[in-house]
């Protein structure tokens, strides 16, 4: 599965297994190796190139227990070898009912001589539950 | 300015024009018709489609008192007819002497018969000032 993707859902179904199953390694072929490769965690700066990101995940894998993720693709856009995806990520304990965080991130793939990678990530913090298209006063700043 | 723009960064100029000139009409110009513009404001659930996000964009404005924008470009992807910029943005209060916060953004583009417009615009809330690349504790939800 670490190999060559060869469609941006492929890559993302890596992304979301390397996450959910903590793998530092799948994460790292997952991302493309370009230096200008860029993830927003939750609540978090800027990272950019591969280095900096794949050492950020396996900070998160050491630090957190094992998650439990489902993920729903919203949206798509795509021309020649760049895509977009805006996805719902949700993201909870393992053996809970149903995962508790909503978070929205949009993934970026570009097609590279290595197929198909990620080169993009930018999730939000977990929206507050049971207010889909709240009007939260945070929103107000934008 | 609310014509026709011929490149990614037409759009993203007329975009932050418009934002901080609280001119709905304008806003309107920079989207995209279709029914699959997607728009996440910080802290806010998803918004698809035309309507709904020039109607957010217009409470927006008359909430608020008229902010101060200065925005950086920090990295750009395009292939063919879609862009995808990320963006950093700087938003205060008029008079301020620094815009207070410090938001990070991505910003989606494609080539339409009109033109190009804007067709994704994802924001995260406010970063904690002085702490780039920082470990809030929310960043380990993810």
């Amino acid at each position: 599965m670490s190999g060559r993707f060869e469609t941006p859902d492929q890559v993302e179904a890596a992304f979301y297994a390397a996450f959910e199953t903590m793998d530092p390694e799948l994460m790292a072929a997952v991302w493309d190796s370009a230096q200008d490769a860029l993830c927003v965690h939750p609540g978090g700066d800027l990272l950019q190139g591969h280095e900096r990101i794949v050492a950020s995940w396996q900070a998160i894998f050491t630090d957190a227990r094992r998650p439990a993720i489902i993920y729903r693709l919203l949206d798509r856009k795509q021309d020649g070898e760049l895509a977009m995806h805006l996805v719902e990520e949700r993201i909870g304990a393992r053996g809970e009912d149903a995962p508790s965080n909503r978070i929205l991130a949009t993934n970026v793939y570009r097609r590279t001589v290595d197929g198909w990678r990620m080169c993009g990530h930018h999730a939000s913090l977990p929206l507050a539950t049971g207010k889909p298209g709240g009007t939260d006063p945070a929103q107000r700043l934008h």
